[in-house]
């Protein structure tokens, strides 16, 4: 089963991304690291003694489509409402709309809990919560006052209605339609891989819609976003009348089985009734306002289902008898934990899970300086440092949690292939993590042309000074280990320079090339920074050594897996980094029609 | 759907591989190009034809246990009589047993036909063939009268029964007995994991069995090899009683779904009878003798599975519109296969896959020299560099088929996610070929433990020497593409040169500190045989057209994926490199109770 890390999540909350930065903004004041703990308890409690055990559950039942209604597997019901009694639905958002009020850095070691106890489950507050975000940031007031409430309170979900079967990464190509009609409009079209797109959870559905006016421009310019709840409001915000609005087909999908993907037949009945948000044409910047705290959580579900993996294999290796481990202490049989090889898997694990935690927790401790420090530039600098790191969070994690999921898998030998160990469970389901959201490729396409290239570098060039700050501490510590470790990163940041300035030039010279070599751009960003985090991690963990901190244990293992990481995961960066400036041009070397 | 490269794989058997080295061997001088390419056409068609369209079938109504009976997909006991009619089964068998006759260098083109189109049915054969093997090669002359025919033809098949709950990869730790009665012995234990342990295809199936003798030792000494035929032969030789075996559960797998993996009970009532094959205690042994050939069978099914993904994904993106591609020829909106990060993928499957179907070939070459080579002294030398090739062919074709089944769900997008895509499929099948037929692990162990330490890396450097030879010959090829391919393949051996140095240097120290190493070793000798193999394929596509042959097309894109595969994959092997001789301590630095 599950337990969350909560030791981990704390160190990496406190002494990492650096809590005490979060609590000095302003509303932030009462989160000190006793109440994180606290909070952090009673979401595991909800996540290992609730969420987990419906897990496998969820897998083999699935979501079904029985008599035009999504009938969600056994328990899923009683477990949401739970979920919503006990507030978790509204973590982030602000006490006066029935919020928690909590900075990003907390909720997000709560939300790696719901995707590590149960990914398909944990889609349902996800989606709620970019829904509210888009109603917050751009709704009317009256639409804030009818939807808000009963949305962060999760009495009612949120469902994302972008892709058509022609219009997938692409969304400048969607068709939906949207025609004026009063005080509303009459919405018309097919929507599909509506996640969370019908259910009976709870008593209204508030779906946002990609739509187009009739006299709508062609492409990005011509799509308005638009409010469409399943049930129409009454003039008492009750939900009323049925919108017009069908589930057609549920997809039978790889993973995540208990997360109904829809197919929605909009406006089949004459229009299904929507509501404009904010100005037409500028749907799609709307979304992408939604856009980095989204991918950072489908990043995080990355991170989330190699934990639950890496918890398993663990487990399995610990109590598996095997062959004669070469280790003296193992015995004449002993588990297969002690075999160099499991140990490797496991250690690989492991420091990439601690790498991705920094990373994901790092990124909502910036998120939040960015939403919320009182002043306007740093705020603002912050949000560009944010923003360069989203394809990145959304990118590597979740490549790297398929990799690890993998030898989660791996790990347990034959038993892994067999579907009632759950191994493969997480490996199925982590499989939907790198192409929902924006696929890898649309994250590398995303960190070349709109992060690195839109200022030039320049906002690059700051993380990477950022970077360069952590050698100087490193210089300093004492110990083999931190001098690896040091040389290590300073090779891993000047390849992220040298990639960063023949991206920069590629782009010049044809940006095909630069589109060629994106997907090691991004590699090479994700592994780096992960390095860079993993440095810091174990500077933390000596800090609290030097202080006398009795848990001397556990920051050693600190120090150790940060050190495994610079000699085992780093080299990566030297790959990823020559196969893009030695490699790119290859890729558009031979015609596509000799393939 | 599924058509076999025929022309891709005559270049291979033709001209990397050689088969004119193959021809001149004793007893294979009518195999000319000629026979090959009408054997190829013949294969396909049952490839294409009859197993590919039950692909889908077979993973959808999987082989299901009803009554006592193992029931096969629908169309699965035609295609099987399809197959047997057609001779298919006894392709490397002496005609004298019933079969054709082939060299391996042929044969291995067939299989990854079969495993390609239908993975799980290709399962059936290759069992078979593994028992007839066994057989051949330790069975008394009246066990191979009784057995052999029928085997050969495909009218009975083969299981292997080695793998019980407490003895997986240590086979060591066998518990099932056989105790002597008279002229056989009665045979009592569980199997698991037993591909293909019983179904209803043929009227009979030869299992054969390890277990211990009453007396025997303990360990691997103690453990002896039987025949049980699931029923006992008549004194004709017909199929008789049922054996006391049976099938007491279908595992519920990831993939494969249409191949029964069983749990068998033997010797519920009594004992099943069963045959003493050759000497007691020698069935591990025996075990050995067949290894190389399954592993490579197994290490083909990398390759085989990866091309079925790589069809699919590349005529997914030859038809799906979507975005903008930046090359001038795409048009407004185009085809995904223009986008430059879709480009990379495609190419990133087919330079491996083209590295993979060379290293597969180029062992079947060498095997057929090792067994059938006029002098002895070339055999045994041939063996050792097959035998080192194994766990490579093993080991790394199937962790990379692992890989480039990723990668062709990631280019399908959202639609590879959903199971009626078939992409997917693909993905599930593929993740069992690094576990049987013993893990990477176990791989990699062999490689370094077995192949590479046994004769202190003699083996292994005549290998190099090898891979050094195509040096001379690049330095020599013009053009700019044979200057990098010459450049990363000298850069590549060096790095195996200096990973064996380590490996070697390591066991001396400290063995566990090679085995925390033997993972990264395994990857680098892949990378860098591959590498070598694309160099052998660039050189013999050179030599096509400086001979003047009109087809420049297909020779210079072998050349650019050659030269693809050196700046974009060979990358990989300094990363191997690096984590081996500088990141293996690390492994076994962090206690295993603080993981």
């Amino acid at each position: 089963m599950y337990t969350a890390p909560i030791k981990d999540m704390e160190f990496v909350i406190n002494d990492v991304a650096d809590l005490q930065r979060v609590a000095s903004l302003p509303g932030n004041e009462e989160t000190t690291p006793e109440l994180v703990s606290a909070v952090l308890e009673e979401a595991n409690k909800i996540a290992s003694e609730v969420l987990a055990p419906l897990n496998r559950k969820g897998d083999l039942e699935g979501a079904v489509l029985q008599d035009g209604k999504v009938k969600m597997p056994d328990g899923w019901k009683q477990a949401y409402e739970q979920f919503v009694a006990g507030g978790w639905n509204g973590l982030t958002f602000a006490p006066d709309l029935g919020g928690q009020g909590l900075p990003w850095l907390v909720a997000t070691a709560i939300q790696e809990m719901w995707a590590s106890s149960n990914m398909a489950f944990g889609l349902t507050p996800l989606l709620t919560q970019a829904a509210i975000e888009a109603v917050i940031a751009h709704g009317s007031a009256e639409q804030k006052a009818a939807y808000l409430p009963k949305m962060v309170s999760g009495e009612w979900t949120g469902a994302m209605n972008l892709t058509e079967p022609q219009a997938g990464s692409d969304l400048a190509a969607v068709k939906t339609k949207a025609v004026p009609n009063g005080d509303h409009y009459l919405i018309s079209g097919q929507k599909i891989f509506i996640t969370y797109g019908d259910h009976e959870l709870t008593e209204n559905i508030i779906h946002l819609v990609l739509a187009r006016l009739p006299d709508a421009a062609e492409g990005v310019k011509g799509i308005s976003l638009f409010i469409a709840p399943k049930y129409i409001l009454n003039e008492d915000g009750t939900p009323g009348k049925r919108n017009d609005v069908r589930t057609v087909s549920l997809e039978h999908k790889l993973g995540i089985h208990a997360s109904p993907t829809c197919v929605l037949a909009w406006g089949d009945n004459g229009g299904a009734v929507g509501y404009l948000v904010g100005e037409p044409g500028q749907g799609l910047k709307y979304m992408f306002t939604m856009m980095n705290l989204a991918r950072h959580a489908v990043g995080l579900e990355g991170l989330a289902i190699a934990e639950r993996s890496y918890q398993q294999a663990l487990a399995f290796a610990r109590e598996r008898v095997q062959g004669k481990p070469m280790d003296p202490d193992a015995g004449e049989r002993g588990t297969i934990v002690h075999h160099p090889d499991v140990r490797r898997m496991l250690m690989t694990m492991k420091s990439q899970i601690e790498a991705m935690r920094a990373l994901c927790y790092e990124y909502a401790a910036q998120m939040d300086i960015a939403l919320t420090h009182k002043h306007a530039h740093v705020r603002q600098q912050t949000m560009a440092l944010v923003e360069l790191m989203t394809p990145i969070v959304k990118g590597w994690c979740t490549e790297v949690g398929n990799d690890l999921t993998y030898l989660g898998v791996q790990i347990h030998g034959g038993m892994g292939f067999i579907e009632e160990t759950g191994a493969a469970q997480h490996y199925r389901d982590a499989r939907i993590t790198t192409i929902y959201e924006g696929t890898t490729g649309i994250q590398a396409a995303d960190l070349v042309g709109r992060k690195v290239l839109r200022d030039s570098g320049e906002t690059a060039q700051r993380f990477i000074s950022l970077m360069q700050e952590t050698l100087a501490a490193l210089a300093v510590a004492s110990g083999g280990k931190f001098k690896t470790i040091e040389k290590a990163l300073a090779r891993g940041i000047d390849s992220v320079e040298q990639g960063t300035a023949w991206t920069l030039k590629s782009v010049a010279d044809d940006p095909r090339l630069a589109a060629a070599g994106s997907g090691h751009f991004l590699e090479l960003w994700g592994v780096v920074i992960g390095g860079w985090l993993m440095a810091r991690s174990a500077l933390a963990a000596n800090a609290k050594l030097a202080s006398g901190d009795s848990d001397k244990d556990f920051y050693n293992a600190k120090i150790s897996t940060a050190h495994f990481y610079a000699v085992q995961i780093m080299p990566q960066a030297q790959a990823s980094a020559d196969a893009l400036m030695n490699g790119s041009e290859a890729v558009l070397d031979l015609a596509v029609d000799m393939y």
